[in-house]
């Protein structure tokens, strides 16, 4: 399944086109094996996976993208819709394969799939289930694809970034989870809407433990260069915390929300890693709020631990962490996160 | 539903920051009313209307796109998706409503909307809810966007181009379908995956009918401008007519192929009819193979009747036709689907 | 001259493929008059004029470029140069002409025209030459194209930019100058460049008047949503204001130096002008430093002057200035700025 | 020079903020050497040199842009303008020097440099004092990014990516020289402007030398999917050989015109060159008429010359020449012109 259909039709009955259609000129080399393009894989075919795979065809991330999943028909299925788009795109290669070694040159690899809930299920039996699936899933990227980066969107993330930087065996710096940079996004959205400015014209960070438990950054909120709160209290408005907080659990609940609505979300989400991508893979040296290995940050301590922080990106995956400053209770808040976590990490088997 | 979370939270408690964070500067006047920007409307939240509106989002088509379904929970959720998204991208806005209002102003109006088969049910039947869908849809979109093209999606395309021409009373220049785009996409990709050249370096045409009724034309297929037929005659390479219907067959079997393998079509649908909502709204004056009033070319007689044929597309809509050279057993072929499409026709009632 | 060479050779000898190769389809109307594209005019075709029409067309952000300039040859030369990439890029209608009536049904006057100064000429002689430019270019621009948003680049950018709104009678929020939107690119990269990072996660502004007086906003500077100033002070770095107004010296210099080792600036001004071209006809509701009516602001007083502020521009061009916090110091630098120009404008002869 | 000026003033004082500003995160290693970005080394930035690099980076080619000249005031300035523009652009790392250390590990170097013509010089003496020229770029570059593609633009192209071929000891898949990628470019445009429709539907190939001699591919021509010719034929549109033989003429005359309106030709060929630079980069296996060796094709012997096919081109450079169908006048022509370098060649000193 690594090819599109192969238009055998075209062959049989003496119609060889490729060989009569083009000729070789003389005196040529095969180009050195060093010289590759820019390949991504996206294990997972769900609606987070092909959310993320095609913002990334449109928006011409890569040379080649591979697709891995352990449903055959339906990976067969959406490899051959996005192939059909070829001629209203830049040429990409698309493949799809059940088999890891299609990763093999992979840059990037990003891990969309999950273990589903089931019905009365405990968070910790379901957790240990998506350590299965990382079991079979890690390895076999980390053994096929050994200098890519790892980019992991399952969930829980904060906890399956750290499973996977286990089971990788890779530098930290190379395995790196969406975390809440698209929870970030919907607190642009959610301020940008309010002031009817472009959100990109807004910086606010929410950083920690990606869900309920994220901690909204109020000082880094800044408008147009404006920062938000000195302004704020140099225009002597009165505001109180508590409205603040309810921007801060709109954008929390705004994910239940729409997974309400539509079932699912994966159009957000789909952008948000494209451009995560776009950072790591063109070197933008960016800042985004990603879950990073955060041990010896804000005194977490106590053993290693994933959590989002503002993290410089570029083609060597996480340069370094953003010197931003917290509050000693947001401070305590990402500590405690980092607690819970390694409580959970602590009850997990990773098999290794 | 038209505006997001009015993030009212920021309202209450004397934060108003929209008032207090710009000031106006003196001596303005606000915009003469014919300045517009560009807006789309999308008629269908389905998973091809989806499609289609994050592809025309992420090619920043549009200046405001307009989405509008029967469904407000699903309608709703699919909005805040792409809304949440908003830091990611350059802004457009998004609104939603299940009221046909919202579509007002819009340049270009996409239906995907459709009625799904109930088990056993003729196609006639099935083709008459659809007619009845489009009572509801088409005029109130005709009044509320009185100037806009209409697009054509919903299948089966070419009746129902025509029913949407009828029901809109629009001038015929202004009601398109997408027809065979797709079609003559999934060709090009099949030739050129062949010859592992670039898609878009292959010409290639499938006109009339949408679905397994249209219509390959052979000589329109060049590659790199090489004419593939003369090539062939040429390089006395041996080809059999039997060996370029299969390529045809292929074509035609993929979408089921599609289908059945992830269970319906959108990716490739959604970036075919962003193609054709930039050649449109861009005056982009180039040729694609779209559904068309067919009536007077290629001998069509008998009575109106959309066929898709390559036509030029421009800020005027259909521009004309090309005055490509069809064989004869061609273009009675084309004759033979206008024929049977003219009969089903005669059998629906538009009620106008 | 409006039109590319009108490959006359291809009419006459019977061959008259226009009229061929397209055929009408039938029931069409013409596209009301309402309907428009976006059409920007730009007037000025030396380096910078140059640089700027060539980045909008990369960009993709016109579908009508027209050109206007006193040197016929030249003119139609950059004309030439420009539509001869039209395979390379998406369609552009591109056109030229010595009259300004080709500015016609524009959404943007860009005028780049300038009077060169004369050794030993005084700079109020130069300005008043650039008066006497203008007087012939912006009332034909006003009246060909009464909607338009006039966008003036020509220096000094904050008297012309007056000039050309008192002999427009255009709205205010219609007439805009480049101002310091560049400085502050400048002033960006040299941070970006001294951390490392990208230049698009820098927040940091330079207001006033463009050139040597103008002001950079310390409290402004934010690098990843981390406001640098209250960094510094957090962190207990120390730092001197002299090294700042050393950075700030940098880059008021930095236009100098590229003009002594180049002759003149070019890309950087283009590339800033078609960011403010895309935030205006797009609606990007973005914030930029550019020079508008400043009256009013920061006790700003004594008469009408036009000074760069972090405007909000969208497609009604300046919808508000951002309310930001000015030291005293600052507000009094802009106060003497604008005392500065008034004066110098008191002197101009404005002929209305 | 490799680096923008350094900021140092942000250093003294104790302000040194990139230390201060980014923490590392721990468990970290270096990327491996293997991991590379995109880089595009660009010899001479003159108008023709600075056209191509501004358009590499508005389209966003490469990771890295090397410009490369000796002389270093012009090159200081030009780098200078175009990283002022940091904050409009996607990040690119813009590095500048008269020294050729620079290039490597670049992808691509695009060679533009070129001796000017001594008033009364005879064409013999200026292409020797050309080939001086490559012998001190062409080795340096080839010693430095010895994995590179070389894209020859400098006049007379043919001979020069000869001498660049000979010089650099690359084979011959890795030497392009740009040809009649921009006469096509014009051709096109010619037709297109006078159909009226968009140039990328039309195909129409200019092969052989780039100049006077170069020849037009009248069988190739087709406008969306039409051939030209044969629709000719069949509506019995009556023609003359003299009427398209006056399209070529313009073709070949409106360099000529452009250069003697404005002095130089800049945008188009800026244009065609990122063109070709982005097929080689993004392996995008599109087919392109370029200076390719020649040897061996339609009858072409006699010895190592390069001539423009229409050639299919990817990450490996030259995959293969399209097995265009010739008639006999037109491959005598290029026999001819082959015949004529193949004699300036013989007297040619590469001095190796």
């Amino acid at each position: 399944m690594h090819k599109a259909p192969s238009a055998s039709s075209l062959g049989p009955g003496g119609l060889d086109l490729s060989q009569a259609f083009f000729k070789p000129i003389q005196n040529t080399a095969p180009p050195s094996p060093t010289k590759r393009h820019t390949k991504i894989a996206v294990v997972g075919v769900g609606n987070v996976g092909m959310a993320i795979a095609q913002t990334i065809l449109t928006q011409d991330l890569a040379d080649e993208l591979a697709l891995i999943d352990a449903k055959p028909d339906k990976l067969r299925g959406e490899m051959l819709d996005l192939q059909h788009a070829a001629a209203f795109l830049p040429r990409t290669k698309i493949s799809a394969s059940v088999d890891y070694a299609l990763a093999a040159g992979s840059d990037l690899c990003i891990v969309t799939a999950g273990a589903r809930q089931i019905p009365g299920e405990s968070r910790l039996n379901l957790l240990q289930r998506n350590v299965a699936l990382f079991r079979a899933i890690v390895p076999a990227l980390a053994r096929h694809a050994p200098e890519s980066i790892l980019l992991i969107v399952s969930n829980p993330v904060d906890v399956l970034t750290y499973v996977a930087w286990k089971l990788s065996g890779f530098p930290s710096n190379r395995v790196v989870g969406s975390g809440t940079n698209l929870d970030s996004s919907r607190f642009r959205f959610l301020i940008a809407d309010h002031l009817d400015v472009n959100a990109q014209d807004v910086q606010a960070y929410i950083v920690g433990e990606h869900g309920d438990s994220s901690v909204a950054l109020w000082s880094s909120i800044s408008v147009g260069g404006v920062p938000v709160l000195s302004f704020l209290e140099k225009q002597q408005i009165a505001y109180e915390k508590k409205t603040l907080e309810e921007i801060h659990k709109e954008v929390v609940d705004c994910a239940y929300e729409v997974i309400s609505l539509k079932g699912y979300t994966s159009w957000a989400i789909g952008y948000s890693v494209a451009n995560l991508a776009r950072a790591l893979l063109r070197d933008q040296r960016s800042i985004h709020p990603v879950s990073v290995l955060a041990r010896g940050f804000f005194g977490i301590e106590g053993g290693d631990v994933f959590l989002s922080l503002p993290a410089q990106l570029g083609r060597g995956g996480v340069l370094g962490v953003t010197n931003v400053h917290l509050t000693e209770e947001e401070a305590a808040r990402l500590r405690d996160s980092a607690r819970t976590i390694l409580e959970v990490q602590g009850q997990l088997d990773l098999g290794i």
